[in-house]
């Protein structure tokens, strides 16, 4: 998918909302677990009640890992069906892979060819060659991790380098040369929103996924004050505040009005 | 796998050798690409070849993803074949995954308790809360990326820091006081040799697994001057270099001729 098609994307919706796929089977709705993929049923239930409120769908490749090939068969599934029901929807693969060369363009073919997801979550502590693999192919992004919302985002992500810059900055800073606005994004967590500011002066006109709105604390307007920029810029990720609204029958009713909460928010930022 | 049996696997091999199991299409022998499974097929030869020459197998997890779930068959056949044939030998899931919490316990399940390796490699850049949840397993290790091979590693894992640490050496001081030498690893390339020193100052007694020998242009003699310890505390990573020695029908004998090589020059080293 294309920058532009993102862009009218979000302004014909008037949401920047996404929402993250990270089904748990310990918390998956229980009239479900006797379904023959489980995971799968919850996600399309989860899809089609949100569908109207996000642009973009992330599925966490590590919640489907976990079951081995059933759950690669669910995340295919997933993933198929967004394709075929709600072709206009973004969908990232949350990998966070990070490898050189030949690996990293492995990587890209599983998620860009195989699974067909528009973007991938990319680690970048091993550098330029393990990111510009995933910069080769139309219409595809390469999310790089910026600064993230956990409390360990402090232990590297925060230390000051020699010249004075934050590390993060730096990797702003650096990797944003490997790539252009169209086919690189960034992952700036909403539990640092007042360094939004800092972010922006960097990379004024990439987009930034950001996660932590909701269960993790993050506030959207905070992320939007600084965040914002006049393609709107953002895509706010959601998932257990969605995902685990409620827990009975009626989980997608609840999901969609969760979801319609942080639509409404987002419609008085989308001029 | 505990460090004690590794080392005591070490000691009696006489070698500390790792072959790294990528299996790439398009370079596999021509006759077995009518096989169910090449990429099975081909590991199998590989390692009934090489089991004598080596201590551990780090299949690259990108290698069989990019083939979908056929390819994580493979993996899962792989993994089981080495458990049921050569069960003494050390298996390290060349995954480099960091994500946090609740995530990388997924992660960790998914590697250690489904596919029964030995060992992750995992990527530091989020932080704490991204490697801990490796440590909870007894007999299972977290490989910290620490200092890459490749030249991506001078973007930033070479920056200083303002206290005047390299960002890989704040990496190994941090990140080492989560764990033990019991669970933990490093991965520091061959290409960077002469930093051994430097990094047996910050670990002396982790094991440090080295991948760039061979193939990438890393020399053995290098790495073993300031890379050894009274545990031995190296497990040298070749791939390419073995798999590929030859494609013909005889390309298992070759890449034994090759493991064997480099389990001679080894030899000298193991006192």
């Amino acid at each position: 998918m294309t920058r532009k098609e993102l862009i009218d994307q979000i302004r014909s919706k008037k949401s920047f909302l996404c929402v993250g796929l990270d089904p748990d089977a310990d918390k998956l709705p229980k009239h479900l677990l006797s379904e023959d993929d489980a995971i799968f049923e919850f996600n399309k239930q989860i899809i089609d009640a949100t569908a109207d409120h996000c642009v973009a769908y992330k599925p966490n490749s590590a919640f489907y890992e976990a079951y081995g090939i059933s759950g690669l068969h669910s995340l295919d599934k997933t993933l198929k069906y967004i394709k075929q029901n709600y072709p206009e929807h973004f969908i990232i693969a949350d990998a966070k892979r990070g490898d050189i060369g030949n690996t990293a363009s492995m990587y890209a073919r599983a998620f860009f060819k195989r699974l067909h997801a528009d973007a991938i979550t990319v680690a970048p502590y091993m550098g330029r060659d393990s990111v510009e693999p995933f910069l080769q192919f139309d219409g595809k992004w390469a999310i790089v991790l910026g600064l993230t919302s956990n409390a360990g985002a402090s232990d590297l992500q925060l230390h000051e380098l020699a010249g004075g810059a934050k590390v993060y900055e730096h990797v702003l800073r650096t990797t944003s040369s490997w790539g252009t606005p169209d086919n690189m994004m960034y992952v700036i967590g909403a539990t640092k929103a007042d360094m939004f500011k800092d972010v922006r002066n960097i990379i004024p006109d990439h987009f930034i996924l950001v996660p932590g709105v909701g269960a993790q604390g993050g506030n959207l307007a905070d992320v939007c004050r600084y965040g914002l920029n006049e393609d709107i810029g953002l895509l706010v990720n959601a998932s257990r505040s969605i995902l685990y609204a409620s827990g009975g029958t009626d989980f997608a009713v609840d999901a969609a009005k969760e979801a319609a909460k942080l639509h409404d928010e987002m419609k008085a930022y989308v001029k």
